[in-house]
């Protein structure tokens, strides 16, 4: 499966000026449609409107998303990805306010994820730093480009995901996840008000942590501390939650044991989804 | 005029999944062609090759981006917009080394600049910060939001350049273009080594100095630095060099008077070009 559309209408191809394609300018989202449902779709919504406002970009309306995936004719899980880009525009970074956006509204097969990644993942540090912005921080745009250099910093189809840090030595988030750090009875997560993508996962990590009365705590994590916590997971919309059971570099490589809030968490997790 | 090849074939349309425009996965240069010929070309090449290594994009010889303009058939003064990207591959940021480039030649109009701007511009400041990775700076890539929200801060069309500053309150470019800064007999530019574009003609200002015997200092500038220098300038490779007159911001205005060291450097890099 693999079916594109452009502005409604079945099309792979879109004009090359498109702000998208020059300047990375507009939004994405990927959501999970399981067992013929579109998981988070209010969430996902939320956060998109939010990227819309920040980047000052014209806002689609729900329902419009809502007749594209309709159009898709999903018959089995996929992986919606739907984005925004600013449109054609003149050479040059100003743009015109009514200009017309572009919407891409796509729908890829469902991942191949090995069943082991739910009893733990083996993962790793990069060494690309992750791009500092409070003005883009936490929305989920198109600059992706220090996830792309970093996701390819390894090679080892055995290590699923690599950890990027910021340029004071803080772990961020994964290349392609949020993190999660427990320590005794309480979660830790790292900040994002400098860089990385507020995940919709991961609001509902901390959402269901408040409901548990499971302290959250949301601050910045150095590298030491990161590997002095007692368990680890990553999360994002496609793969929920999966727990880090290693992390190799080149020196050594450190084991986190089975931990019970981690057990918890993740079987509540699932039931709320 | 606004001719573009695609892959060497005139085309306007790209394929949606290009890592283009998925996640600005690419590079770009705009090349002056003034009285039928490419100025700076081959400093414009060398450029784009140290951004292809940095990004691990293969390269595209120069013998074909010759042959790509040829075809432009180009009759006037235009711009050339040279644009590489990592081209189509599966959802997700790993990519295939083998995975063909998409490469974009395109020749627009040559803008209608005020002639007054080469006798000195109005310049502002602007609240976007400026994005921050030592592994992105210096080379021109596709993950341009910071400069598109920089550019749409102001919309007063007095008003040509805006001033961008890094989280720790130095200047480091213009949304366009960089900066250079005259106290006494010195030059002073940013230090470009956690952000901004390293600008072509910026290089070339710097070698002039050289050639002089004027000293530059790349330096770290803060924006009280910046405000006392003696007189200011901006530079790309489509406006060559523009004195910055005057300085606006919310509360005040900052008027700089004609200043000799700026008058020759100017004078002698139109000749040089």
């Amino acid at each position: 499966m693999n079916k594109i559309l452009i502005n409604g209408i079945e099309e792979t191809r879109i004009d090359v000026r498109d702000r998208g394609y020059q300047y990375g300018d507009g939004l994405f989202d990927t959501i999970a449609f399981k067992n013929s449902k579109l998981q988070l779709w209010n969430e996902h919504m939320q956060r998109l409107q939010a990227g819309c406002k920040r980047l000052s970009l014209n806002t689609v309306d729900e329902a419009v998303w809502l007749d594209d995936i309709k159009k898709l004719n999903l018959s089995a899980d996929a992986v919606i990805k739907i984005s925004i880009s600013r449109g054609i525009s003149a050479r040059g970074y100003a743009y015109n306010q009514r200009d017309a956006n572009t919407r891409v509204t796509a729908a890829y097969s469902w991942p191949d994820y090995p069943a082991d990644n739910q009893q733990g993942i083996i993962a790793t540090f990069c060494n690309t730093p992750i791009s500092i912005n409070p003005a883009l921080a936490g929305i989920k745009h198109i600059n992706r480009l220090d996830n792309v250099l970093a996701r390819n910093e390894w090679h080892d189809s055995e290590i699923v995901e690599g950890f990027m840090l910021d340029n004071k030595g803080h772990i961020i988030e994964g290349t392609m996840s949020n993190v999660f750090c427990i320590l005794g009875d309480e979660l830790y997560t790292p900040l994002l008000e400098q860089c990385g993508v507020a995940g919709v996962m991961r609001q509902q990590v901390i959402n269901l942590a408040n409901e548990l009365n499971i302290t959250v705590n949301i601050v910045d994590i150095s590298q030491q501390n990161f590997l002095q916590m007692d368990a680890l997971f990553i999360t994002n919309s496609l793969i929920g939650l999966w727990p880090v059971k290693t992390i190799v570099d080149e020196k050594k490589s450190v084991n986190f044991l089975q931990n019970n809030l981690l057990d918890e968490i993740n079987s509540k997790l699932e039931k709320k989804l």
